[in-house]
């Protein structure tokens, strides 16, 4: 059966759960959901997923929401991507841990307050905070990468999908790739992977500006 | 081997693990870290964690952090609190990635703004952002837990000890037990548990003034 996985262009964290789908092998499509119109706050979106909130998979009878247990979910069905050794799987839920704390959700709503709020409306001493933050995180994954293929590991993991989750947009939210020259030679990386996808081609955008003509969903 | 876990009180990530060990029956003890006087930045600290942050697990030569690897380490050791199904092992996981991004994250943030930086550099307006995401994070617990003992299944579990994680400490930032009827009566049902601590009481803490007779470590 197709596992469906209720997303948008936009959504980073979606993402981090598509990427990992369509790279493991595993059948899967995405439903696109209008968030920027309300789509995910309608009743029936809300007896899928009461957050109000993108990813969601299902499989069948099994709905799971937030892409920490999507991409562990993918694990449990094709053993991939999650770790090859018991200190690995540790070191890869550090880094889905890490990534959900410091980087991606700042990264998100830095990226949100400063490109999806009308122009008056944006909060500039809470934005040069999370900068500075964000500032922070880069660093932190800069130095690790550091004579390093993958995060975790010598192969493509979750903690891989889950730090890039916002970092392939165009943006601004303060991440310029050129700056950071291992987090940039690891986006490459990724880029390079059979099967890898930018999101606006993942998954379709919300946001009609962003639509390429090999969106799915 | 007694399990070594390097904290100190306010830190409300060490406490998601210090309370997961205590309860677990496990032999631990905390060992102290001044945080404030600089003791995480250490050569010797950064050796243990590079990331200068607690908590840090020591179980002879493996070394965890991350207070959700942590836990999950508790689990793998002894069985407990990672739910007992399949389906309940997720949801575990789904409320531990929530916290993890939604509530923790923002409520240690807000009242290190509030209350650990000097009064004349508190920045107003994040503050006052943080506190509404907060506010949005209280409520959708708040609905969770409503008809409900604990957050999954019938038994406390990591993801009570990570919901918890800030919301029993005096500092103002924001949280108001007695304004959210469910969440107060779930802490009542944590501060009952047969070896229940308050994180001053469980783990030395690093201010002076938090102090208590009966603080360890």
């Amino acid at each position: 059966m197709t596992l469906k996985l209720h997303c948008f262009g936009e959504s980073g964290n979606a993402y981090k759960a598509a990427l990992a789908l369509e790279l493991s092998g595993l059948d899967w499509e995405p439903i696109f959901v209008d968030f920027f119109n309300g789509a995910a706050r309608t009743d029936a979106f809300r007896a899928l997923n009461p957050m109000a909130e993108v990813p969601v998979l299902v499989d069948g009878e099994t709905v799971l929401t937030q892409s920490g247990v999507i991409q562990l979910y993918v694990t449990e069905k094709t053993g991939r991507f999650g770790g090859t050794s018991p200190e690995d799987q540790r070191e890869v839920l550090r880094w889905m841990f890490w990534d959900n704390h410091k980087l991606s959700s700042v990264a998100g709503n830095t990226r949100f307050l400063m490109n999806f709020l009308p122009e008056d409306k944006r909060p500039a001493d809470v934005i040069a905070f999370q900068l500075g933050r964000l500032k922070a995180a880069y660093g932190v994954l800069e130095a690790h990468l550091a004579g390093r293929e993958w995060i975790v590991g010598t192969a493509p993991t979750h903690a891989d999908f889950c730090c890039c989750g916002y970092l392939f947009y165009p943006e601004n939210f303060g991440f310029d790739r050129a700056a950071w020259p291992h987090i940039d030679a690891w986006l490459s990386r990724l880029e390079s992977l059979p099967g890898w996808k930018h999101p606006y081609d993942l998954m379709t955008p919300a946001r009609p500006e962003n639509r390429r003509d090999t969106a799915k969903g």
